[in-house]
This record gives structure tokens, C-alpha cells and sequence, in this order.
């Protein structure tokens, strides 16, 4: 495409109101424009990598087999009613009338609806397994929209939904996906962890997260040095510390004058985060519960959550603390207490260790598990840190990483086919409910997270597979009949080779036609000036690593090509 | 694909619900689903042909040199006030708020969203002309939503907006989509006239309309038998008709007791309709006008309301019939009449016709133009007839025709970019308006009007180019290895010769197989039988024609391949 008749509007200046760097870099490059708060154009650059990503994403479900369809986004009310999702959902689902008052919805996800379209057309097993999907624009009126296309609240998704005979079955085919996911975001170029993660609201039996990542991610996860372990670290699992062989210490009460937090107090007492445990307090369906977690360790709300078996959890109150503890918060501690006590492993065996003493400026030093504490449990209750031993394998160890989800695979069971009564008929005629799996890609939010992850201070830079165009070919002075001539001539045989161009024809400076491909990022850069091509020679810059070579021009269009076939695997 | 792994549930009977034959058949075939009203999901099958039009119209949006982009289907009522739409618009545009109680609706055209992307990027008379296009969902809220896919409240739209510096410039840029418009109505294979059409409540200077010729059309549109004239009815324009050179009779009156409509009073009289003048009271801006047309002629109230340059327009009611003539309804005449009245150009020579006489159950016969009546005006107010004189050849005359409008293109001029002030710099630095165009493509209506055109008794008809796959493969036998072996092979290398395949691999009679191959309408159907293979034979049936050819095995991917490959013009 010639630039002249593209629409490419790059801006000089970072918009004030842009403040993670794939939104800033997304408006200046002339991808995006926001409509409304969380809703944006996708300007032709910006959909020719959306486009990509969606080419790559069809042709990997395809061939794992899946069939696409394609459902409405307004939805009736009747369906989530059903589900009882109509209730649940909270704001995030937008809800309107239509002109004869029934009640509709955007739709965020279409389980109802898939369950609905299959439990009317299968009846019998041997109609499945099967596995349906869209590309579709969702809507989710998130209650702080931001950062672009990383948290929107109109978006493009790949959503497909699996349909089995038993959880066997649907394990294969959730396995299946999950090697698509794989295929699809080592097609894309972008460095990835597929993690374990916590089924949340969705319920299920296994869920993994397809994670970009980047330093500016929103989630934390692990990955381990040696073996394929990996995970959120809202559900990495960490294994028990062993115990101490120290011999105990009698137990004392030390004065910690408005000494609270675990900064303050090892700081006072002169001893490592490692040698006090942290009590806190939370309540559980209403009960008080105190979890004891090492100083150094972070307790993990959900773990605690599920290992209680609750439907809400939340940190207790400064009330509740001082009604259950009889002390201002900062000085809880386990001794004494007489409430469920739930120890983290690395708690376990643990000796001559600090705590709170349930009274104001007083801690409690050499307390010791089973002579001064018995908690009524031990369990895995912390967050992983980095240098944890693998859970998995006996060499390695946890590696932290910041991630950006941009794939979830979920084995849903029967939660949606038990609420809407998709059954179908065994091989002995008797009634029996479908199992399935639902299995997400945000299309638009993995080109941002693309960027998050490959950028400078100069632009975007683009893996070759989804860059909006493989190359530019910049014409340093468009007034040289002879440079123009050779610019036509590349740009026509780049394209005839399968090389995607954009041919920078505009009666720019050099200056400014460099700084804008470096911008919009595309992978290589073509550069043909009057004094080079007299030599017969072109130059190629390679937008990632800056390298510049001098080509003779004959070369010029097979170098590319083949740069670019390597890349997309051809 | 094979049929095993594909999603097409076919159905047997009929849907009750299913008025129009596209609508019966893609609920058959199992390429729609209905949701909720005039609201589908897409199965695989018709998602198929859906995307086949797609490509079509992408491809020629480019080569027109058109630029994709990807609006929001979530619109800020901000801009539609700004356009004046948010309350001219009616109920159709469905309207909600966001969680934040913000005003939204659902884009049923994005004249304003596209207004306001360019109005903030173009500055200069130099980056204009462009066009940019999208295909999008779109919702509008129809009262009656019926016809499966063709009167629906979501679908699926390709619409695009040009931009240029003055009308001309826009003319030209109209006249390239006009042209690409007809390349992708041939090459989807369709019979379609491309009629002059009135430009109703957007206004602009010219309007055309793309119709997919059938008999189900709800449009009315004729064409020239000799030239390239065609228009829609409403906008056809009719020759004045020569002058009679008979002899004025003396006027009389006569008894026509109960005799009101125009075949009563000629059955009575022992005329021929077009010997009698229907006298039409009508109401423009309140008052009263009578219009004359000939008795076999129709009143065409567009052109009416045009040359009165009337805000409203619509027939006289009992009372004010009865009010203006004296007389009960179905006895108007325009003799003594003291009101405005336009007489239609194929009144303007006729002698001794018969009228009313604004008296009950009395008719005027002899009734001359210029003796009797002198009306106040004449004009072409009539909808043209079969066998008219063509308005712009001298050979040809106007053939009648039902249409299914597919396309629809505008000339904007200056409305939208006036009411939200997209302007631009010309070459002297004065601020200049900009023109627009706006051209639309029904892409889900397509597929329908393609149904309504290609069909017989046993189901759709597709042309090759829009089916969802050219050719089904029919094994006759299963359980036969060798028949399975062929059907394998050739799959497989039909596939490699860029055949699009539909493998029928069921465990069903062949009946069965026969039955939904011709419901689906796939155009080519190769059987493979265990008798014919024996001597080395398939039998290759033409769904269009029914012919039946036996082939040898060997030659029969390449006889495919070559018919594919015609008509998709490769």
C-alpha cells in the first residue's frame, strides 16, 4: 500500500490522557482513536494487526478442528435468566429494552447462547465431541476503563466452546486447545507463559492462563528454571519449608513501643522478615479466622478462600480485630488466641519466632509451634516468591514474571449445560448432561499486549507475523525519477513475493519518514536514496536490532523475502 | 470438511414461523438459528457463504482503492445530537445508558463516528481523496422484524464513506464504487440491475440502488429493453404521451349509481381504463391538491411530493374528500374543482375522457383538457408501466422487474460534514467544506437475496462463487473400503486443486445424502459409488442444470478444478 493512500495519522506529542506505553504508542502510531471511554476506531494500521492475529487464530482452531460460527452480541435476557447470570453478573453486563420493552443484553461471553444453539441440535453422543467458535465484538462495561485496548470496554475476542460425553472426553479436547493456545502465541512471535490458574467465578476443574510478558503486566506469575511448571501465582503452589533444628528458647514479652508493621518490628528487634510470623485476621462467612504466615511471605486470600470452602473472605476490621484479639491492630498474635488458627507450610516447623502479643507495644519472642501454638490446620496459604522450590520437579526453582493475559482456557463441566439442560442420549438410550470447555482470546488486547512487550523509545517493533505490513520501502527523495523507479519496482516484486509494503511515497524529509516507520514499527526498512543507488546499492535497517547493511538492490527483494518466510514459517 | 465434523443441522420440514423462502431454507439447510427477533446466529454453513461475499466485497473495496478500518458498534449520543439524528432518528435506533448513566446507541450507520475521526485528522486539501470502509455489525431496532436474514435487527454491513475536496471530485469518487459495486454483484454471481434511485430522507444529490433480481422482491424497479437505463419505481421517469387528435365531444353527464372505483365506472361505461382520469385528493402541508392520472396509471406520491416541495404528503381522508368536491368519496372530478390540481404529463393531451362529477353516483363524459379543465400544473407524477417508452433511448421501452435491494450508494454532499464541521484547508488556505459519499453493501441480505434468486422445490441453488462449498463428495457406501478410499483421495486432492470440499462421510442412506446436497445447494456433487467405481467411474451431478455425467475417477478432479476455476474467474 502506497502511504499517500493509507490513513495513517501519526502524532509527534504522547496524549496526556495515555498512561500504559502500548496505548500511547497505539494513538501516536495512528492505529487507534478513542470514540468513548473504552471505546475505540481500529484505524487501518491498528485492524491490520488485528487482522493478523485473528488469521492466526482461525487457522489454529481450524486445524485443531474446530468449527466457526459466528453469534449475535444482542443477547435476550431470557437465556442469562436461565443460567441465573442475569442476577449474578454485576454491572460490567450492559442491559437495555428494546423499542417493545423486552429485555436485552451485550453480550460479554455466549455460553447461554452456544448452550442454547446445542442443546436444541444434539441428541445423541455420536453427535460429539465438538467444538464451536467465533470472532466476535464483545462489550463489558468495565467500571474504570483504561489503557487503551489493554482494558476496554468494546473488544474483539476469539471465543470457542467445547462439547463432550464425559469429563474424560473434555479433557482431550481442553487439552487440545490449550496446544493451539500454544501454536497460536508461538505464531505471533511473542515471548509467552501458559500458567495454571485459579477457575474463579467460572467455576470448573481446570483453568490455564496464556500470559504475555511484559514488566508493565498487571498479573504476577512463576515459571519454573528447569521443568514446564507454571503458574499464577494466585495458584502457584509452594511446597512445605522443612523444620527447624534449633533448640527452643523460653518464651518472652518484649516491649515494641507503636512498632506494627513487619518492617517496624524487625527493624527494632534487630532480626530477619523470615524470623517473625505475621497474624492476620479474616473473616469468613462472617467467623473471624487468624492465618499465620511467615514475615517475609504474602498470604493468599484465594487459597485461604478455597481451603475454607467460603463464599466471601475479606480482611477483618480494626473493630473486629480488637474485639477478637483484645489489642489495637499490629499485635495480634497466635498465642492465646481462640479462634481457627490456619498456618501457612512454611509455618510448620518453625521455632523461637516473633509475634504479636494481643496487647498494645508488646510482641511475644521465641514462640514455638506445638508448645506455645497449635494451629488447627497447616496449609499451602501463601503467595510463591521468587527462588521457591519448583512444586513439580526436585532442580529447579520459581522465576517471577509480570504477565498480561491474553489467553484462558477453562473446563467449565456442567455448570451450563446442567442450568440449561443440554443432555443428550448414551449409547443406551439413557439421558446424560454435556460436558464442555470454554476457551478465550482477546484478539485486540494481545496486539497491546504485543507492544507492551516489543518497543523502544523510538516505537513499536513489531514482530514480523503481526506487524501491520512486513516493510516499508522509503523513498529518500521522491523528486529522483531513478530512486522513485526503483521504489515502484521493489514495491511491486516485494508484493508479487508475498512481502507485505507499505511504500513510504510521501514528499517527506528523510528524517521524518525514519521516524515514523520506527513508530509504527514495521519489522524492516528499505531505504532508497540517490547516492546509494547509483552504487546500485539499497540499505536495510532491521527495525529490532538497529542493523543497517548496504544491499545491492538485485538482492534486495529475495533477502526480504526470505527474512520474512523464516519468520512466518512458510 | 467433513460432513461428521461440520455443524449442519438440516432440517425436514418447513418452520411455521418462515414466510419468505431464503428464511425457510437457511433454517433448513442449518445456516441460521434464530435468537431472539429478527436477531440470528450464523451457523458454519451460512457463516460460509457470508464470508464468501465478504472476501468479494474486500477485495474490490481495495482494488478500488478503499481503506479498511473497524468502527465501534457502541455509539456516544453526543455526536448523533451534534448531527441533529439523536431525535430525528426514530425507535429504530435503539438507545441505552452505561453503568455511568452516559447515553448510548447501537450504530446502525456510522456517518457521524467516521465524520468525527476524519474532522480531526484531515487538515489540507492534499490528503483528500480517500474512502474508508468497514464490515461491521450492525443493529436496528425494525418494528417488524420478519424474512429470516432479510429484514433483520442485526446484520452483518459493509459501509464506506468517501471524502473529497468539491462535488466533482465526489462524483468521481461515487462513480468508482458505483463500478466496484457492479464487479462484486458479478462476481458473486447474481442477476442484479443497478437502478436510479430517489435519495428519501438522506438527501444528496444521486443515489443508486443495487437490486438482486427475484420474483419474492419487495421493490418494484424497471429497466430499458435497449439501453442501460434503470431505475427504481419510485424514481423511473415516464415520457409525456403524444397529444389525441380526435374531435372534442360535448361534455355529459351520466348516472353511475354506486359506481366508484376505476373498475367499476369502466365496466359500467363499457370503456377501457385508460379512457378515464382518476381525480386523487391529497394533503401537502396541510392542504388540499388533486392530482390526475390516467385510469390505468398509479399515482407516484415521491414525485408528487418532490415538485410540491412538501414537507408532508398523504391522501385525503372521507371528510375532506367530501368537503373540498361536494360529493362522496370515489366522484372527485377536476371540473369547477377550485384547488390546486396537478395533472400527471399523460393527461396533458387526452380528449372525452370520462371523470367523476363531484356529485354522488353522477360521472362527466367527453371531459378535454383545455375546453373543461385547465390545470394548474404538469408533470410526471405517475409510476411508469410495462411497455413505456424508455425516458432515455429512442428504441427501447421499460421492462418491470422485482428487486431485492443488496447495495445502496449516495451522494452525501455537504450534510454530515457541515453539522460536525469537517472542513479543510484548500490551496489558498480558505477553509473549504468537505464532500462525502456513503455507499452500503447489505453482506447478511446478500446471502438471503442470493436464496430468493437460486432455489428450487429441493432447496438453494448457490452460485459457486458465494457457496459455502463448491463441491460435496458423496460416498455411497461407508462401510465399502474402497469407495472410502477414493472418496479420501479425492478430498484430498480436490482440496490441493483449491476446490472447497464437503466430504459426506455419514453412515446415511444415500437418499438421505442426496437430499441435504441438494437442500444445501452445493453446486457440484460427486458420487462415489461401490458399481460405477468397479469400472472405474463417479457419477458428477450439476445442481443447477441436474445433469448427471458419469466421469472416469482419474479425470475428475481436474474437470472440477476447471469448472471451480471459471467460475470464480481464476
Amino acid at each position: 500500500m502506497r502511504y499517500t493512500n493509507c490513513f495513517i495519522p501519526t502524532l509527534k506529542e504522547t496524549p496526556s490522557d495515555a498512561e500504559v506505553v502500548s496505548h500511547q504508542l497505539m494513538l501516536r502510531a495512528g492505529m487507534i482513536r478513542k470514540l468513548a471511554a473504552g471505546i475505540y476506531n481500529y484505524l487501518p494500521l491498528g485492524l491490520r494487526s488485528i487482522r493478523k492475529v485473528e488469521t492466526i487464530v482461525r487457522e489454529e482452531m481450524d486445524r485443531a478442528g474446530a468449527i466457526e460460527l459466528l453469534m449475535p452480541s444482542v443477547q435476550p435476557a431470557e437465556l442469562w435468566q436461565e443460567s441465573t447470570r442475569w442476577e449474578q453478573y454485576g454491572k460490567e453486563l450492559l442491559r437495555f429494552k428494546d423499542r417493545k420493552d423486552a429485555e436485552f443484553c451485550l453480550g460479554p461471553t455466549h455460553e447461554e447462547v452456544v448452550t442454547d444453539i446445542v442443546r436444541r441440535e444434539v441428541k445423541s453422543y455420536r453427535q460429539m465431541p465438538f467444538n464451536l467458535y467465533q470472532i466476535q465484538t464483545k462489550f463489558r462495561d468495565e467500571i474504570r476503563p483504561r489503557f487503551g485496548l489493554m482494558r476496554g470496554r468494546e473488544f474483539i475476542m476469539k471465543d470457542a466452546y467445547s462439547f463432550d460425553v464425559d469429563s474424560s472426553a473434555s479433557d482431550l479436547s481442553y487439552d487440545k486447545m490449550y496446544q493451539a493456545y500454544r501454536r497460536i502465541f508461538q505464531r505471533c512471535g511473542l515471548r509467552f507463559r501458559a500458567v495454571e490458574a485459579d477457575t474463579g467465578s467460572i467455576g470448573g476443574s481446570s483453568s490455564h492462563e496464556f500470559m504475555v510478558l511484559a514488566d508493565s503486566g498487571e498479573d504476577a506469575i512463576v515459571s519454573c528454571t528447569q521443568c514446564e511448571y507454571a503458574a499464577n501465582v494466585e495458584k502457584a503452589e509452594a511446597r512445605p519449608a522443612p523444620a527447624e533444628h534449633a533448640e527452643p528458647r523460653p518464651l518472652e514479652k518484649v516491649e515494641t513501643p507503636a512498632k506494627r508493621s513487619v518492617e517496624e518490628v524487625t527493624a527494632f528487634l534487630g532480626i530477619p522478615s523470615s524470623a517473625l510470623v505475621k497474624t492476620l485476621l479474616v473473616v469468613a462467612d462472617g467467623t473471624p479466622v487468624a492465618a499465620l504466615v511467615r514475615g517475609d511471605h504474602d498470604l493468599n486470600e484465594i487459597k485461604l478462600k478455597h481451603l475454607l470452602g467460603c463464599e466471601t473472605l475479606e480482611m477483618a476490621n480494626e473493630e473486629m480485630v480488637t474485639r477478637v484479639t483484645g489489642a489495637p491492630v499490629g499485635f495480634a498474635g497466635p498465642v492465646g488466641l481462640n479462634i481457627k488458627i490456619v498456618a501457612d507450610l512454611a509455618v510448620q516447623g518453625m521455632k523461637n519466632f516473633v509475634t504479636g502479643a494481643n496487647a498494645g507495644d508488646l510482641h511475644l519472642k521465641n514462640v514455638t509451634i506445638g508448645r506455645d501454638v497449635t494451629p488447627t490446620q497447616y496449609a499451602d496459604i501463601r503467595n510463591v516468591v521468587h527462588g521457591d522450590p519448583c512444586p513439580r520437579c526436585e532442580a529447579g526453582h520459581l522465576e517471577l514474571w509480570r504477565g498480561i493475559e491474553v489467553g484462558h482456557v477453562f473446563k467449565l463441566g456442567t455448570k451450563y449445560s446442567e442450568a440449561l439442560r443440554a443432555t443428550y442420549l448414551d449409547a443406551d438410550g439413557k439421558e446424560q448432561t454435556i460436558f464442555m470447555g470454554c476457551y478465550g482470546i482477546g484478539i485486540s488486547r494481545t496486539v497491546a499486549a504485543c507492544i507492551e512487550q516489543n518497543h523502544d523509545a523510538d516505537g513499536i517493533i513489531f514482530p514480523i507475523p503481526i506487524a501491520p505490513f512486513h516493510c516499508i520501502v522509503s523513498a529518500v527523495n521522491t523528486k529522483d525519477a531513478e530512486v522513485m523507479a526503483a521504489c515502484e519496482s521493489l514495491y511491486r516484486d516485494l508484493g508479487a513475493a508475498g512481502v507485505e509494503v507499505l511504500f513510504d511515497d510521501r514528499d517527506e524529509r528523510p528524517g521524518i519518514k525514519f521516524k515514523d516507520a520506527d513508530l509504527i514499527g514495521i519489522p524492516l526498512r528499505l531505504v532508497v536514496g540517490s547516492k546509494n543507488l547509483a552504487d546500485g546499492k539499497v540499505e536495510l535497517k532491521t527495525r529490532r536490532t538497529g542493523e543497517v547493511e548496504l544491499l545491492p538492490l538485485a538482492d534486495a527483494v529475495e533477502k526480504i523475502r526470505s527474512i520474512v518466510a523464516e519468520a512466518l514459517g512458510r
